[in-house]
């Protein structure tokens, strides 16, 4: 099964770096047999799926061919959010999302819920089940402070992908990233300090920075190579800043994995001004390419990155079960996991570190990162269609957020009113900055398998944005 | 089944009271069945718990009565901290206590840990498998930031045996207790803000005012009454307090339960000189007096108590399920909370709730109630036997904590080291203090069942210490 998986997330990945342009005839089948040494059926299996995804088309007697360009929307320009640090505001808003429970009435495009009905994700229910009618009950125990040890050995052995060599004593696990990116932050600020943010960023780590006291410096950043270096070099000679939070792979809300060579960079900066990075990578794993992209913790060499991640959007967010690989700031980052929670619920730790062990994980991931990236063109689409002409979106590389930008004067904050009365959520762009910037923006979740629901949905979003632009062109 | 567990409860707490006399007869099987209305045997059922809890003895032909005074060791003295505000130390002696993880060569005296292998925690377990195998996943998804709304019923329903009125609205779920602590410290206080505390006093809560950057002023305390309010009053003229926190049910690690009396003294204190109070319930439901104590918060009219509890104590630790009421202090305790851990864990939350709604939660603490009772008559009889003389102890009135003080120069850090040797692991009493006093006290965990292999465990840290004073005498 995987060998045709495999073949086809290389070619896709080349047709996505566009080795192969659109229109352009694809290797036949049997040269890619005998270039992979693999049998015929494998690699029409491989172009089956490509096909599924949207990347290739069949023309009958000729071959395949990579599918002609869609019709995307235009990628939102760099950001340029204000260039001084700030006190964040933007809590209500963000309240008024997480204090939301799912409701069969609402189609919930707003909030970070990856899709847990896949059946690769079963084993994980057999084991939460299973750890409960164990004799010795290992989930009742209060647990070591550093997490199950089970669980860091297997979360060790996949980080290996992306770059890292961690041991089991190099790592803490966390309740979800939550806890990771907070006991981090206060590891290495203090009330008052300056921490730099790539802008839009992650609505949960600017309320981190809020609640912990500390001031954003939010840097421009590109839809498609992430936080701009330039800009941030600047910011390091006119501010004391004390720490770079970042999320450079499939990164939210915008989607984009910042190219190696930047992340490299990056680092060069934070070690020539002597400042600790945050990487959140919790999106890490569903890049749409494999192997998955390197971290940026990879390239560290002085412990001066916090790596934080959780496996709330690889598998399910209700575990609660994240990790932070806290480089020189450990002792700090434990004092501060003592006191936020004591210790993380232990079954949930004990059915992952099953699951993974078991060899559940990887099949698990490479289904949802092919159901995601059909579904981000899905969701592309409609955006194409429903939306007021002119609108922007972003074009994710991994995850499942799509970032939408409306003209200039737009305020999704209206539309998100409209929207729950006709039982729609969607996330408004302004939670995503420090000052309350992106009021013309939102984000949607594509995670579900695309349904007619789900378009019905997207579609109420673009046409009531629609209405409202009008009304306002009309003085409304 | 009920019936005779409450005759022996009201029986038992009579004699604890002091309402009869040690050597006394006790009323009749024949005067007790008229009385209470319940049968003969219902009577003597009740009789034989009280006598296997020690609290009886039957004479042949003469009837029931109350046990001749066991010899208990003396009580502590009131506490004598240092009345200045201190930066907090202690933070390595902590770290070696939850850095371990349960081991079967170790007997562990140390930890917090219930018993978790009463029969009438079997449909928790048989909860969290049901869970696991639904078909809605309950348990996956992400949480309402204020925690499942089920089990909120639930908590507020048990509460109102507090003498509190609480509705969902008002409740917060948390990871654990410790949660609920750093978030309500958080919400109230800035660092540098001074916290009064009882003392000793739960080291979870030290580290946390550490952590924080809140200065703990230590107040003088009384094994029997708690807090002084002598000394609290002049500490409030004094210093600029923000927060007073306390456990004034069950306290840890002393064991007290503040009379109802000063628990309103307390709360007008507060309120005459505007200070919040963090009131932590963590053993409340936990006294061996039926009904349970009230808490601080049943009297409070202007929302300025902060309640925190969890059901680490009572049900098990590893599910890490707390939750605060936090009063006036609601919406920042959720900021807090939000940034904490984002939200608490689900399948752990909804199997409380089941197994709360389906009625196995009083009868669950009923037993624990009882076992830890007799356990607490054990271990103070194994005191008085194995320690020092001289060795003081306290009488806890609930829980299962035992707090050991040792001649003013004895330390039990040298203790600790030498019984690590042997298998044997306890709490030493500096992480007890701010600025670490109580290096001659210990606590001992007495919540599980007696055994042969705990006596022993017991003796040898008796034993050791006699050794390490006979040592110090002879200038070793
Ligand atoms: C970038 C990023 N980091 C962290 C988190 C929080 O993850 P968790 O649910 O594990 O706390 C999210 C979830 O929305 C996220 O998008
Ligand atoms: C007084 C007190 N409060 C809070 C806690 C922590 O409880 P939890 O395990 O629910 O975080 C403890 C546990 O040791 C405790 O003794």
């Amino acid at each position: 099964m995987t060998l045709y998986l495999n073949l086809a997330e290389l070619l896709g990945s080349r047709i996505e770096q566009g080795l192969y342009r659109p229109g352009q005839r694809l290797p036949s089948v049997r040269a890619l047999s005998v270039e992979h040494g693999v049998s015929l059926s494998t690699v029409q299996q491989a172009y089956r799926m490509l096909e599924d995804n949207g990347l290739v088309s069949p023309r009958p007697k000729s071959g395949y061919f990579v599918a002609e360009d869609r019709q995307l929307p235009a990628l939102p320009a760099i950001s340029r959010p204000a260039q001084r640090p700030v006190d964040i505001s933007q809590w209500e808003q963000v309240l008024e999302l997480v204090r939301s429970t799912p409701h069969p009435d609402v189609i919930q495009l707003g909030r970070g819920m990856p899709d847990i009905d896949s059946p690769t994700l079963k084993p994980l229910l057999r084991s939460l089940a299973q750890i409960s009618r164990r004799m010795d009950m290992p989930g009742l125990y209060y647990d070591n402070i550093h997490g199950n040890v089970q669980l860091r050995e297997q979360i060790a052995r996949l980080m290996l992908d992306s770059g890292c060599r961690l041991g089991t004593a190099d790592l803490v696990v966390t309740t979800g990233c939550h806890e990771a990116l907070s006991c981090s932050i206060r590891a290495v600020c203090e009330p008052g300090d300056i921490v730099a943010v790539d802008s839009p960023s992650f609505h949960g780590a600017m309320q981190t920075l809020k609640g912990l006291g500390m001031k954003a410096l939010e840097i421009p950043t590109d839809p498609i190579t992430g936080i701009s270096l330039e800009a941030l070099e600047l910011a390091l000679e006119q501010w004391p800043i004390k720490l770079i939070q970042i999320t450079p792979n499939c990164n939210n809300p915008l989607g984009y994995i910042m190219p190696e060579a930047r992340k490299k960079a990056l680092l060069t900066l934070a070690q020539r001004y002597d400042v600790a990075i945050l990487e959140d990578d919790v999106y890490g794993d569903l890049a749409y390419t494999y192997p998955r992209p390197s971290t940026v913790k990879s390239f560290d060499d002085d412990g001066r990155v916090l790596l934080c991640s959780s496996f709330s959007k690889t598998l399910a967010p209700g575990l609660r079960v994240g990790w932070v690989a806290p480089g020189r700031y450990l002792e700090r980052v434990l004092h501060m996991k003592y006191i936020s929670t004591g210790c993380t619920a232990c079954q949930p730790q004990l059915a992952i570190a099953d699951f993974i062990a078991e060899g559940h994980y990887q099949p698990h991931l490479r289904r949802m990162r092919s159901q995601y990236q059909r579904a981000r063109d899905q969701m592309s689409d409609w955006v194409t269609r429903y939306f007021p002409p002119g609108t922007r979106a972003s074009r994710p590389q991994g995850g499942f957020m799509l970032w939408v930008e409306l003209p200039e004067s737009f305020d999704t904050l209206r539309l998100n009113r409209a929207l729950l009365e006709q039982g729609v959520q969607i996330a408004v762009g302004s939670i995503f900055s420090a000052s309350g910037k992106y009021r013309n923006c939102l984000r949607m979740n594509f995670a579900a398998r695309p349904t007619p629901q789900i378009e019905a949905a997207v579609r109420k979003v673009g046409e009531t944005a629609m209405r409202l632009l009008q009304a306002e062109l009309h003085g409304g």
